[in-house]
């Protein structure tokens, strides 16, 4: 008996990720009821960026042009292609301002269980990438999730087979924490990979 | 650094209900890299709902005509004029198929907390539509919250003063539940308004 209307938004929805019937059913009155402006936004919002944005050819990131502004850059250090997950990944490592080389993002990570494998993930396109002339070392800073560290994994296999120099985020206790507060497995970890001082 | 249509989908999904900086980054990222169709959608039902939805003349609910089916309905008893606070709540009455009067919908709940009084709530549009002629009793459907239960005592004294005749759903141990699995409130609820057999 709902309009039309209503249902498809509220259906329409449920694209969100984690969002199910009942959330969706939220979402739609709060947006009608409470902040059409809002709703406006998001509308045009999603239209718009669907319309101009891409994934960069250089870093595979999204970008509205064919090569983003941060691939472009002639002041990044061209020697080094830091491997990252996400956009959000990026953004992180670029907060730390300690690191001005160029990156590539796998937009996802390998996940057989959801079949997410290296053609999935166009590995291939992170080979071409990584052999280019000019890259002299491959960081790998994917998450230390299961996950993570078996796309980390795969991709210094292919890599290495290449030839291509590959490294990895260090693992262990996050600066500034407490061990009576960090996990069992941190700290294994951190005792395994101690640094000489 | 990130596109600005980027940065403008992330900070409009904001709008919603509970999505903060972190999930809105994660909602944009899926839409883009994931589910393109889903986002295409959801952006033409926003702006079609937006377009062609407003408040039924007669029940207060979303509708795309003037006054929307149910209302229209000549089958539905007019006599009776159940008020709730959402549509999701009428949805919930009409799934008992026992109750074939007509609503009132409230599209929210008195919350001083929110600066939601009497007047946000349009108290007077329920006040008319519940003091027309035909309308022989008014039937509370508000939450049993607190601020449910508030709603419901406001517009019974309102409704009271006008002379019309009000009723409230009954409060009590749930069909099926068992005393064990029972709140202690509601169970001294169902004690006081214990019904003769």
């Amino acid at each position: 008996m709902s309009p039309s209307s209503l249902d498809e938004l509220i259906e329409s929805l449920r694209c969100l990720p984690g969002v199910g019937p009942k959330s969706a059913q939220r979402m739609a009155y709060h947006l009608l009821q409470r902040d059409q402006h809002g709703a406006a936004r998001l509308g045009r919002a999603l239209i718009h960026a669907l319309e101009v944005l891409r994934h960069c050819e250089r870093c595979n990131s999204f970008t509205e042009e064919r090569v983003c502004p941060r691939c472009a850059n002639p002041r990044r250090d061209a020697t080094l292609l830091c491997v990252v997950e996400m956009p959000a990944d990026l953004a992180m490592i670029e907060q730390t301002h300690s690191y001005s080389g160029l990156y590539y993002v796998l937009m996802g990570r390998l996940s057989p269980l959801d079949g997410v494998g290296p053609r999935e993930l166009r590995l291939d396109k992170l080979l071409a990438r990584a052999t280019e002339e000019g890259v002299r070392e491959v960081i790998l800073a994917t998450n230390f999730t299961n996950e993570g560290e078996a796309t980390a994994h795969t991709v210094a296999s292919l890599l290495a087979a290449r030839g291509v120099k590959v490294s990895r985020l260090s693992r262990g206790v996050p600066v500034g924490g407490e061990l009576e507060h960090t996990d069992i497995g941190t700290i294994a970890q951190a005792l395994v990979e101690r640094r000489a001082v």
